[in-house]
């Protein structure tokens, strides 16, 4: 079962016209699989993401939702055992020595999947992240520009019409890290785990474009990795806008066809 | 902080030719907010959601997460002590008189916010749900005209830009309980647990529309409820083909423009 992060299934195509084809025909479809996340032995999280880079999701899961709290990654590997997980690929632990605290008192009240939900609203995320350094504006043709740039590489979407994408960027407007998943959370959480493997958080000067809404979780998963700037595909939720303000992060989403608006 | 579905923020528009408003104006955001689930007294979820329809959403989360086992619903209220979560209205209780099986022993796997990661991969939905009973199939050109009847009912999403929707329909394609929310899953188990309350359920003779991908946790609440057809605005992903199949039921998902793939 260890697929790619696509396949093919047989599929009918139907038109508005009403044609149907009357034969199937091979059509490429996104693979979502769990994946399980432990934290020094301690089952954090089990996520449906599309497999690959999944060192990168489970460490920067582990990052945004505040687990590490400072805490060092150590070693980052599969493990196969003790697990209704089907495959040994579907769990993978993430170890800092026993450096990092206890998750078990924040599991109460932390979703497993989204990372986000519970007990991190924005009371708690004020607790617990310290609002951004602050920055010059970002140019919004900048903005503008990135998403542009980011679809050329979104090869997953291209191929399947249904993987989301996250991307880190810097001021000029250059694409660094692109990360693909059927998962809006876990491409984020790929992109932070990257950034944090190659010891470049806080993400100062750079900002986050996701191929979503702008949600509150986005918009806390940015904030914790310490982006400057959001960029959405579609529209912010009021929180979403609410917890930018909060952060002192740029957040920015597109509005349909020519223009986009800067919220924060 | 009773707020309604959408709320207006100021923003900055920008367009394509770089011109940036120099004043700000108020743009619809949607509105999300935690909303605390519990069963008989314990807390099976936390789930940021729209406000609206919370007591669907709630029973709609413990019937398509397997919760209720059967179970019939004998109270819904709002219910605002002992928590950290802000207003009253947050917090919903759902109570069986204790006839739902205990939950604790589920949640140490199933994922709070998304209703599905973790224990509920493909395996287990076998164990706890029967394939549906044989059907005739479905005419492609109704679930075809699906989509378009439900965009002209999403106000929301008119209004923000950024609500998902999800709908029960027909075999005549007629638009029957229609519902929007920030989260896919949510609009879906608003559906649910309205058809519930109805006593509609198992929903047969009727099909799911969701207007996001095909994801596995999709097509596993649809099974649960008894739809017998699955539409989505995009693609579905592999294990949504494989879950469709075991359950046998329709799939189907869009492709650019003008026509619409049937998968399973």
């Amino acid at each position: 079962m260890s697929r790619g992060r696509s396949e093919q299934v047989l599929a009918r195509r139907v038109t508005e016209a009403g044609a149907v084809d009357q034969g199937r025909r091979p059509d490429d479809v996104i693979v979502e699989e769990p994946l399980e996340i432990r934290l020094d032995g301690v089952r954090v999280a089990t996520t449906m993401r599309t497999p690959g880079h999944d060192f990168e999701l489970a460490i920067g899961f582990c990052f945004t939702d505040g687990l590490l709290a400072g805490a060092p990654v150590l070693t980052c590997r599969y493990c196969g055992t003790g697990s209704a997980v089907e495959t040994e690929f579907n769990v993978v632990s993430v170890d800092t020595g026993g450096v990092a605290p206890e998750p078990a008192a924040r599991l109460g009240t932390t979703s497993s999947s989204c990372g986000i939900c519970g007990s991190t609203q924005l009371d708690d995320l004020r607790d617990r992240l310290e609002p951004l350094p602050a920055h010059d504006p970002w140019d919004p043709q900048v903005l503008y520009a990135v998403t542009e740039k980011v679809r050329a590489e979104q090869d997953l979407f291209t191929r399947t019409g249904s993987a989301h994408a996250a991307a880190s960027f810097d001021r000029t407007g250059a694409i660094d890290v692109v990360r693909e998943d059927i998962g809006r959370h876990n491409a984020v959480d790929k992109v932070v785990g990257r950034l944090l493997l190659d010891d470049r958080l806080p993400a100062t000067g750079q900002g986050l474009f996701v191929s979503g809404r702008a949600s509150f979780e986005m918009v806390q998963k940015a904030w914790a990795a310490g982006f400057e700037a959001v960029i959405a595909v579609s529209a912010p939720s009021a929180l979403a806008v609410e917890t930018a303000t909060a952060a002192g992060l740029t957040l920015a989403g597109f509005v349909r066809g020519d223009a986009f608006n800067v919220y924060a």
